[in-house]
């Protein structure tokens, strides 16, 4: 492992060859076969288990060194490991292993009339970079969802789990070596230099095709501003549920409750709640009172508080805050004209959803807000990939480019079209 | 129009305002019926017919700056309009019409076990720049493009066809306001100042969500090396035709030379060919008479030239060329192994072609080369939006992000998820 002193030439230098390494075993994975890779997988998952105590002991160094720092205990929760969530770890990798192969599938096929057939066919994008922070098993969900859609990756963890991470990926490399695979694709940047993370956003020497960050709004925003490669990402998730007049009102409290308070920490909880001002007299109290009771905390414009005089005032900053906590912010629009026109000032672009029972006021606002999820009579708690059905994600971007909403294998990819004929030449 | 001798201050709040007011119709576009859209572009190509006087003037006096300037041949070609010309632009016009509108289509539907249900719905991109040159016919074909696809695009033509991309505009915008629909979702950027351009790469705010460049190797270089958003580009197209041992020799005479001769200029026109080593003794002498026959230059290495003595010798440099002229480089190599290591080596990742009869070989081709279009007996020349029958394409683009191959209608959206529920919350 690099010392942080070393110079930073000697980063560079380290960082050049990670990314002709991983370019060379981007070229080998786009040709493996799906039971290699998901041999290598289940190899994978079962050198995790095996290596526990290892994993263990290099989580407990990190522990120590962040007790010592009184790094935060939202944060030591991340990185902390325990036999539980090793076998989680082990058990995301067989999930990867059992979800179909997208490199190869066909997306599209069609037959000219001068006969030359024409596919379009999924491929892996080449080599990918993960940035991320604190919590550890993203070395191995990243390194699996890469691996699947036979893409190399480069992962930079935080240098508060670095033990951990290293230890972690040891267990990934054992499981490429075992089916066959090279080893260097999956690689872990061995050095906390920042330096490093420079170095992958300038993209590798043209041997990085697109960054992942994982991890807080500084992080992302950074990777955001300074990368020349494209970035799958989400900088913040400032979700809104609109409760429109033709809402049923018993649904309407389930819903905002369960979009804000199911877990407040998530990209996809709610952040702010919009209620038709048609209906402010007869739903307004039932939904505030049911979010009082769940321990939330309202701030709301002075409209509202004349109706329910226990919200806090909402400042104009509050409209344009992502609380991750249990706090929500709280307005009235005119119907869903008023709520898309506030949405679409004040959104993030992440999620939004509606309550109603009118289908053609869900239809006006599924037209009228570009966000990359929109929900009728559904949680936003819903964002999620697995939700979906894709098995796994490797985050969710809001950027309108390629991969937009929960990022799983298949986004993953890029296409080729192959083209068949039998002498055709164009006249 | 702006002077050139303005100041770079009052270029930085001209194109802001472009981008603003561009972002501002996006939102207008994004919910106009297909119907209206479609009676925009008929309106639009009325407009062109009905301004052929006023759009010939212009180009008279574009093209009398440019012969005082004695601009190339080839450029005063590709900007010369007469009747012949404006009509096929009308009628491009029309083709865009008729095509299906990809915004709102379905890409994908499924309903998970809790009921829910989860659409994959395209959406525009919002606002598109175009960068182009001498060619004035790109007004149309790209303003078309956009429009179908539910974005407003900002247009920036070379300042040689400057008042001929006007006068084709202002039918557009003719049309766009017969049809009710925003006068800025077509909009022309009237400085011929370098800074514009500048400003373009820079974003334009945030007001700008793709760039696509028309135009020599100099302008997308400096596109793709400093825009701060996505580029939808080729820099160039090295195809490459690979002839196996396995290959139809009657066929690949025809190919090669129809894939190299058909038109030089374009960029699905092979450069190099390769013959398996194989064959070379039957099928090399057939198929480079064919060539200078058909009036190409062959530079071919010293392997090659021992058996075509007429053959100029090729450089090292030869196999990195796009000459886009009647010249092609010749080298042999070992079997398909040997044609993937070359073209990995050397292609731009555009357009290859194997011919043989041998499917296995075939298949081997297209899973060794990561190339955006790959075609087994049938001829380069096919790399062409309107050949792959999507009605027409803003350009060819070689990244693997978003649009790979022929960008047209389709590839010219986002998408967005929406799920209907009837009231699930998440566990």
């Amino acid at each position: 492992m690099l010392d942080q002193a070393d110079t930073t030439t000697s980063v560079v230098d380290l960082m050049q060859d990670i990314g002709v390494r991983a370019r060379a075993a981007a070229r080998q994975l786009a040709l493996a076969p799906t039971a290699t890779k998901n041999a290598a997988l289940e190899a994978m998952a079962d050198a995790i288990l095996g290596a526990q105590p290892a994993i263990l002991a290099a989580n407990a160094a990190d522990l120590e060194q962040a007790n010592a720092a009184q790094m935060a205990p939202a944060l030591i929760d991340r990185l902390t490991l325990d036999a539980g969530r090793i076998a989680a770890m082990a058990e995301g990798l067989r999930v990867v292993a059992a979800l179909p192969d997208p490199v190869g599938a066909r997306i599209d096929a069609w037959t000219r009339p001068n006969g030359i057939e024409i596919e379009r066919v999924r491929t892996p994008l080449g080599v990918i970079g993960v940035i991320y922070e604190s919590r550890p098993n993203v070395t191995a969900d990243a390194g699996a969802l890469c691996l699947k859609s036979g893409n190399a990756v480069i992962l930079r963890g935080g240098s508060d789990s670095s033990r951990s991470s290293a230890a972690i990926h040891a267990a990934l490399v054992a499981g490429l070596v075992k089916s066959g695979l090279p080893e260097d694709a999956i690689q872990i940047v061995p050095s906390t230099d920042r330096a490093a993370v420079g170095e992958m956003l300038k993209g590798l020497g043209g041997n990085l095709d697109v960054i992942v960050p994982r991890g807080g709004r500084s992080l992302v925003a950074r990777v955001q501003d300074e990368a020349r490669v494209p970035v799958f990402a989400h900088l913040e998730g400032l979700c809104h549920v609109y409760v429109d007049r033709a809402a049923d009102l018993a649904m309407a409290v389930d819903l905002v409750v369960n979009s804000k308070m199911r877990r407040t920490g998530i990209c996809g909880a709610a952040e702010t709640l919009l209620v038709d001002r048609k209906v402010a007299a007869t739903h307004l109290l039932p939904i505030l009172e049911a979010l009082r009771f769940a321990g939330c905390e309202i701030r709301a414009t002075e409209e509202v508080r004349e109706r329910y005089p226990t919200a806090e005032p909402a400042s104009a900053a509050d409209f344009d805050t992502e609380y991750l906590d249990a706090i929500i912010s709280v307005a009235l629009v005119d119907g869903v004209e008023g709520a898309i026109a506030h949405i679409e000032a004040h959104s993030s672009h992440h999620t939004e959803a509606i309550v109603t029972e009118d289908i053609r006021v869900a239809d006006a606002f599924f037209a009228g807000i570009d966000s990359a999820i929109l929900l009728h009579n559904a949680s936003t708690q819903f964002a999620d990939g697995g939700e979906f059905g894709m098995g796994a994600e490797i985050g969710i971007a809001t950027g309108k480019m390629h991969a937009r909403g929960p990022v799983g294998v298949e986004q993953l990819t890029s296409f080729n079209y192959r083209v068949r004929g039998s002498g055709q030449m164009r006249p």
